[in-house]
């Protein structure tokens, strides 16, 4: 029988440019890490800590970014830092932009959120490098704990044809983006059609059932999974542009 | 702190047309439910309870399966089948058809599968009503455990722009499919971008992490939730075609 458990690190401070995310988690936990736990950070938290937020009083908007507020009746200077954030525009419409990030995600308004940013009038921005960000997190985290842990940063996002968000792995170090079972068969001897699920994308889905939005729980821990290691990243999950049939 | 475990069923037998899964995944439960677990069922097993699985050499291919299996090079019989159980096409591009299905789900082969079908040359089909085999399953478990639980049967579906197939929830009873934040702010006073959580969608992510695909861990125990209840269904994550611009 496997069994996970997943909880929440309770009582983060409100988290500041600068900040120490590890030893902030590392002090928090409630109890001590193992080895092969994976440690589940909402990218808010990694993007303030990393100083990416932008007060839109600092932001001139372009001409576009004007005239895609008059027709939407949006936040220029808001949309103007969308645009920046933005390698390709996928839609456009009815006042919502789905954005190409330069990291390759296909999301709305390129990730960035005026929600708990922290201050009035700012944003914040994914991180620039966010399996760069899992990285650095992990490796600070086995350094403070001695454990051998993985981490995904996570961010909530819609999708095509269903209602409703789910979290999504966008960084990850440690843990494989996608376990295949191409080449294995059932007990009939058909190969599996399933043949890649997206382990950390489920991971921070897992993973948002203790976070919650606005309880302020940016952490969770997830044992008993004991992922094998990999240097697979989040970037794994882009699809080529030029094998998706729905851009 | 919020805490969830989750463990899988173990023991459960070849399910076979006209079992009774309630029977059986009660019969196989290491410890007892309480009120308000999570059971989540792979389709599978339901459809094969249910008798949705169809031996190939009793299917006698239409013109189109004719002419799309020339194309691709693909089992006529088998998209047949799959012609049947889809209500549009949403795509058909190298040899790769994206179906809508009766029920409304948009997915790959309209969720017929050879895989783990329990017979040679059959395909399993998803249930004609999903929603209504979870409220069933449930019943029949509140029945025989005396327990108040919620059930989600769930598939593996890929998605757009994503690499991996993720575990969704095709269909639920006694738990909300979306989680709303709507009309909730944050600490600064915005409202909550992210307005709805397709919680019963994470809840079946999770659970594959303990289900796997071939280890035969059709059913998944996920306590600590406690979900309030809900008449919601998974027909709430069906996106109107009007409202969808990826379609």
């Amino acid at each position: 029988m496997r069994r996970l458990s997943l909880w929440s690190v309770d009582g983060l401070p409100e988290i500041r440019p600068g900040d120490d995310l590890a030893g902030l988690i590392a002090t928090g936990l409630g109890e001590p890490l193992h080895d092969r736990d994976v440690v589940v950070v909402a990218q808010k938290i990694v993007s303030k800590a990393e100083g990416r937020v932008v007060a839109l009083s600092t932001v001139t908007p372009s001409e576009r970014a004007l005239k895609m507020a008059a027709e939407s009746g949006k936040d220029a200077r808001q949309l103007e830092v969308v645009l920046r954030e933005t390698r390709t525009i996928v839609r456009w419409e009815r006042g919502v932009l789905i954005s190409e990030t330069h990291h390759g995600f296909v999301c709305a308004n390129a990730g960035v959120d005026r929600s708990n940013a922290g201050a009035a009038d700012s944003v914040v921005l994914l991180p620039v490098d966010p399996d760069g960000s899992a990285a650095r997190l992990r490796e600070d985290l086995v350094r403070r704990t001695g454990c051998d842990v993985a981490v995904v940063v996570t961010d909530t996002f819609g999708r095509p044809w269903r209602e409703g968000h789910v979290n999504v792995a966008i960084g990850m170090a440690g843990l494989p983006a996608l376990l295949r079972y191409m080449g294995q068969y059932d007990p009939q001897g058909y190969e599996l059609r399933v043949t890649e699920i997206a382990v950390a994308d489920e991971i921070a889905a897992a993973a948002e059932l203790v976070m919650g939005k606005l309880d302020r729980h940016p952490v969770a821990i997830v044992r008993g999974l004991e992922p094998p290691e990999s240097t697979e990243t989040a970037h794994d999950y882009v699809r080529p542009k030029e094998k998706d049939m729905f851009r």
